[in-house]
């Protein structure tokens, strides 16, 4: 059950303690504050966790200052979307991740020299982007492959980060001792940046991780979907997240595997992204590089990434995760599927064209009349 | 190997005749003669079959009037792009099916009554629009099922069609009779309007259906894709239509089934659009309704079905077979799937909208400059 | 709603002309007599069609030599099993394919010359085997392959069938011309043996060819499970099959397609076997040969093929069919995926053994104690 | 690249030495030894790591002492089998796991009382039985769910496993510290029994608990195939936990995620038994209680989990872990899968009788006649 308190109260203090007493009354229910900003205001919400089926919803409504009480039948209580009207997303260090606009988080999959870091932030710089991705820990299918240069890149990637005006580097994390390393590395470098911590597929519902990012609230989460488990299942893994404590993730959809998607390498599965958006208050990223899986497969100039990726533009994402490498031919990680450089300002062109689009879609909401419909077509 | 002649020339008679005498050289080599319109000249190619390993490519490019010869390496050599100019599509009674604009095929996925027939067509005319679906053979799951109206309706689908303007009603069959049956009918109307051919999903391996409707050149063919085949199978399967002599394919994708789709009732596979583009000549159709399964899934008012469709659309569809109905709630089939001829304006305007963006996505061929794209942005 | 008459009535025909004109006060519903043959006796059942909600059960289960009336709740009504103690199974020619006992199916994928069928069958009669497959007709995924010898080859089948004592030669269709086709050559040939008509994956919901071999009752019906199909939607393919007229269908399973069975050719679906003896009356088939796809997959000397039938076989089904081949290094299909005839008495004696095993646990139905189990390991 | 030593030579130490020396004259190539146990004799190897391409394999030929040097071109390299001879297998606190015979390993998938505990552990005595399964630790879906009693349970369940004989309890560990704690609690107990680590399903892609379990060599392995992932992806999680320095590693098979398993819980991919068998040295376990997923499902009487148990067995599993409860209705986790006390001694039985048949398969090596075949069938 959650109670949702009316926004911007002088007493909220006192409404919550009020709520807390009530709820005390019911044997094995406990109480968890949760705050989420959407549409311009902060809602303190008081979600009741246990045997809560026999609490009436009565005694919470009648409170003065409470605004609702929602009875949860979804499994995913936190990130769930509640009610109709609630926004998505969250700001990270003065960067909007949610459904006012688009951010794309292009970069490198795996860092490999310093030298390539600086080519491709300031790149991005030049295209006035202030987020990137840097893969420094890989987790590879073979252990004999590389695994990526761990803590010992970090000094350079925050150090550039910070020079090229970088304000958010996603890294993935498949350890919580690595949340230390990239806290050190930040803290020696005099934090020049911030850092979105990374799941990746394959730890998708590796539970202890996920509780292990959940329970710090310094770095937000950007969560892959498994690229073998439903969405209801990954929603739920984003759970454990939010149950530990940490609200700001991002909902990353990167393509599943099965047999049906060749010649690419996962089936692409951006139709997921309305479905997220209305099931949850999550932000939603795609990842084409992943998806796709080559550059090389195009038609009419077009590589099948700018495709991809401007299907879940259409559809509502609201951030794009890609890969690039100055020199794709070297790169020590799914090079095949990197775009070059010079192929960047086409893309974010592309898919801020492609965004406008959506926005202008979400906004027809005029009666469509077929008079309307032809002068309008 | 394919010989392709030069456009145009007034000998082409003598050049495919040279052509065939050099062919008969070789023993167990058969020639078919093949013609191929693109870019608005009509291309003459004469395809060898049989033991081609072995004939040497110069003994026909010496012939005057031969623009170049092909060794196909392909297994769909009839319906492949095997240059990079080619253009998809082809006309049919006054539409053109192909990249140079979009046709939305809206209409009832199962004919029930006159009256629904009769509304349907009438909000379509009012959008301008002069291509439908109208289903009178309906395969089903379960033998006990409504199976459509089958022959019995379709007097009244071509009368109404004739009434409001259509071109093209597209219409599954799934046995050679039904063909006879449509032109029966067709004649017996005055050939008032045109028909479509759909090979449903469940019959896109049913080899021997395929060679019917390719055996027919009178009317074009809607190939779906089968929802638990790979993209290679399903383009062998329409070269089976092409190679009993009708080209004139439209291949459709429609969703396919896997675990992983849910809450939908298939997983959409329109980033495969650009796949077929690079891939074949065939125009490519996105189905968003059975893909979907239900407009009740919706977000911001607008249903998952829009949001498929313009995925579809931005990926380079030049086709949209979309369900409607005039009483969804009363439809023997597939109701849920069906959006109401209220929300046809708005959705006409809005893959139009998404048509557009892609077209300009695919004209933005200038080199592609940091400053460029910040102006641009 | 389906009346089950008593068996073995002298009286059948008046009780049934009694069901039907109790069955005739309801409007819209229609009866269809059928026979099922099980544990000895012969079943007669009526089966009432159309809006039998309303209809009370009473007013059959008074009429005297009635034995019970079942209301049907699964969509597969004819194929269903709506009682525990239905046994499976049917006699066709001398040869009963029933939960009585296993019968290996073996032969030729596809024929390609005489000598290979005469060499084939010559090996099956040495194994007192009186089953064999022999593919005329092969739907192949490119019109460009090999697509069977097609009548061709019917007159030599059947001969050399009749000579070496075969009662049954499992046989794909793809078009009802073929059966035919068939009958005219066993016709030709004075009848020496009898056809299993096979449908095959690709053609598992190809609903019109489904009917077509409901429609005669010549030839029992050998169904292949879709590859990428339900069980569920499956079993309801068969359903046609039964509704227009056919009881005799053997069901078989023949893996599925996924991208988690590599290295097979596809994943073994044979814990279904238990799923299709409790769901319906329907003998269950394993067909290990197309499930794994290569005999070179092995391991202490012995191929994976091998232990795929043992699966089928110690899970309940009570036939096997599986590839083999003369020479298969010159096989026209599916030459990887065929057993050699030296390897033919070893896989008929592992079939058997499994099978007794399978039996004996069956027949465990003495109260397990511990002390029974510690002797009996 | 595999330097394999002679077996059972008084000189081995220097033989390691000589080859070590030798390898050390290749710059970058590194030397890891390794023992592996098998067909009654210890075969000591050692492994070179590196850039091997460029090492002749002559150098180390022509070492007295060096029984074959193997290059390794899969990219498993320690849990591959590299030699037809080889055995799988290994011993663990008097247990042998391996292809000599086969191991039940049957018990709670979740504790939830001692009372319970103590039930199970006395039915498994009375059987003979000295392994079982006990979970403490449960990674649900659901942050939600009862996720296991944890550290709590383990006092009493390992007392409770000294007291009947128990040598081995397969526990799933989620988390490096979980492992700590099992030390701590058998060191409490006195060391009473054996734990086997179990890698769940969810975590098999979870390299850094991988390298865990790798890096302690106290206790063995069960790992489990991830639902969704290939069988190669899966040999190369297995040999993260080999390279880390863990040789003793199980492989289970439980079943893979599809939509076409239904109404099965998961679609049972035992097939992949004698796969698993050729490619590598792992011992190979099967679960056919999270494969088949209810012991409702029963044909005959025998429940389906009975029937997947005997598919992995008749292909070869030397083991099978099993679900059974005391009172499967008040489970806390995975009831409905579970099998009851009275279904244990036929279990036992079942799977003993079926593995028996399978050995003397194995063992049938004689020229397989035509005679024979009819005699011994």
């Amino acid at each position: 059950m959650i109670i949702v308190l009316q926004p911007d109260r002088d007493d909220l203090k006192a409404i919550v303690q009020r709520v807390v007493q009530v709820a005390a009354r019911f044997e094995g229910v406990e109480t968890r504050p949760y705050a989420h900003t959407g549409t311009g205001h902060t809602f303190t919400e008081i979600h009741l966790v246990g045997p809560t089926r026999g609490v009436p919803t009565t005694v919470f409504e009648e409170i003065p200052g409470v605004l609702r009480v929602v009875r949860v039948s979804t499994r995913y209580r936190l990130v769930g979307r509640h009610h109709e009207t609630e926004a998505a997303g969250f700001e990270y260090n003065g960067v909007r991740f949610g459904d006012e606009g688009l951010t794309v988080i292009a970069g490198l999959c795996a860092v490999d020299t310093r030298e390539h870091v600086d080519l491709m932030m300031s790149a991005l710089q030049k295209e006035g982007m202030v987020t990137t991705r840097m893969g420094a820990y890989k987790p590879r299918t073979n252990p004999y492959e590389f695994q990526g240069l761990g803590r010992e890149c970090l000094p350079y990637v925050f150090e550039l980060a910070g020079q090229y005006g970088m304000r958010a580097v996603a890294m993935e994390v498949t350890d919580g001792r690595q949340i230390d390393e990239i806290n050190q590395a930040l803290a020696d470098a005099g934090d020049p940046t911030g850092v979105i911590l990374q799941i990746g597929t394959r730890n998708a519902q590796n539970f202890e991780l996920l509780k292990v990012v959940g329970q710090q609230e310094r770095f937000p989460v950007l969560f892959k979907r498994g690229m073998g488990i439903t969405l209801e299942e990954a929603l739920n893994a984003c759970e454990y997240i939010a149950s530990e404590g940490n609200p700001c993730i991002i909902f990353c959809l990167r393509g599943v595997k099965t047999h049906l998607g060749d010649p690419h390498r996962n089936l692409v599965d951006f139709a997921h992204v309305p479905l997220v958006r209305r099931k949850t208050r999550l932000p939603v990223c795609v990842d084409p590089s992943h998806s796709v899986g080559s550059v090389d497969e195009a038609v009419d100039g077009i590589p099948d990434v700018f495709h991809a990726a401007g299907q879940g533009v259409i559809a509502g994402a609201s951030s794009v995760l890609v890969d690039f490498h100055p020199h794709r031919e070297v790169a020590l990680c799914d090079g095949p599927q990197a775009l070059t450089l010079e192929q960047l300002p086409r893309f974010v062109r592309y898919v801020r064209r492609v965004r406008e689009t959506f926005e202008e879609s979400v906004s027809d909401t005029a009666p469509a009349t077929a008079a309307d419909a032809i002068d309008g077509a």
